[in-house]
């Protein structure tokens, strides 16, 4: 594939998530996109920087596609490449990067093998999900044939989430990984206003570090996640010492994980 | 409250949610509040137009913030609101608006005397949560205390679920709402492809109605909801009753709910 050409600092690859859907805005539909691919990126030291969730609407999508694919290494999107009226991503697509939509011959041939085998009708609907951007590449689509596409820095999935996934594993090999991020997780029983002060004297002396503070439901008292995260593992390993230290110094617990 | 100055088109009230938090974009946690705030806003009539995640970086937060207050009818937020060192929220949409952040009185009251009432140290990190741009108003928070405020149309609430929800309905009757929209689902068993050219021309005849086709897990065969949303109860009817006569006139089962 075309890599495009990124920044050599490797913490700097980034990445940017469009999630297209109207069931996704009008409260039908619990999204779970996100979360799968924010956890793959983040094995991949791929760091994403901002998910947009969209309504199928041209003129957004061909908008926030354009606007994200000039900030960030690598643009995923979501949803809207099925048979229906309402699947208009392919061709927003098309439209953001000023090429044709064609049907790709490789994408319509798969589809019309699928379909023969099992009986299936060949019709135009059908046949759309064969339709790229004049230059775009395939993702395969183990599940259900009809394949994403890729063209420039912009990765084409499915909203489906068993078929997002099998095409988030077939992009994460083509793509420039990063330095991956490595993250300790000291869990307590110390309610986050107790810790808060030496949490933020931890954080000021690991500036390349992200510390985050997590409330979490516990049964009894309190249950709160101090997070650590960073590129450096003996500097995240420090750091999730010096918050143990920190608990334990004030009396709390650290849950053994 | 001062009710911001809207359109008097009441299908024209809109919202954007802004997701805050680098745990919603490492894969640490799995969002579950737009898809809450997505329902009740359209119960409402609100139309929920965009929503971000973001990073807890500030002026990541000042420049979305600003982006869409200026674009829709609400803004919400959820997260960052709580006592640590990466809870910027509050000073995020001070800067926003271009106001001083103050330690809003109530609040703080609110705060010191649940603290004292159960024994819990007041300090510095805590009273943070009592912090607000100059000129906001509070959101009560019956879970846990610690307020969430709203300043102009931006509404700044909690990244724990618990919590955001009873903020939503602390804010919902201060909106002003919109018609509400009706949906209809028509759940069928045939493939999308197969309902997908007469499901377009039924979209064609019904302009106003916004019509979605979800493929959903089957255990054996297809499953697809058929979705007719809009603000006409009567068309949203007449176009699920068109739906269930297409499926049927293909051969298909649609059902009964």
């Amino acid at each position: 594939m075309a890599m495009a050409t990124l920044s050599k600092d490797r913490s700097a690859i980034t990445a940017a998530l469009v999630l297209i859907g109207n069931e996704l805005l009008s409260g039908r539909t619990q999204d779970v996109n996100l979360h799968h691919l924010a956890q793959r990126l983040s094995e991949a030291g791929i760091r994403l920087v901002e998910a947009r969730v969209i309504p199928d609407i041209e003129e957004t999508i061909i908008a926030t596609v354009n606007e994200m694919r000039e900030r960030v290494s690598y643009v995923f999107t979501t949803g809207g490449i099925g048979p229906t009226h309402d699947d208009i991503t392919a061709e927003c697509v098309a439209k953001a990067f000023d090429v044709p939509l064609i049907r790709h011959p490789e994408a319509a041939r798969r589809l019309i093998d699928y379909f023969e085998t099992r009986g299936v009708e060949v019709n135009e609907a059908r046949l759309r999900m064969a339709n790229t951007p004049e230059g775009a590449e395939l993702i395969a689509n183990q599940i259900s044939v009809a394949p994403g596409f890729y063209i420039g820095n912009v990765y084409v999935m499915a909203g489906v989430p068993k078929v997002m996934q099998v095409m988030v594993e077939e992009i994460l090999p083509r793509l420039e990984h990063g330095t991956p991020i490595t993250s300790a997780t000291v869990v307590c029983d110390l309610p986050e206003g107790t810790v808060a002060m030496g949490l933020r004297e931890i954080q000021s002396r690991y500036t390349d570090l992200s510390i985050g503070s997590y409330p979490g439901k516990a049964n009894t008292g309190y249950r709160v996640s101090l997070v650590v995260r960073g590129a450096d593992a003996e500097q995240v390993s420090a750091a999730a010492a010096a918050i143990t230290s920190l608990v334990r110094g004030l009396g709390g617990r650290v849950e053994q994980s």
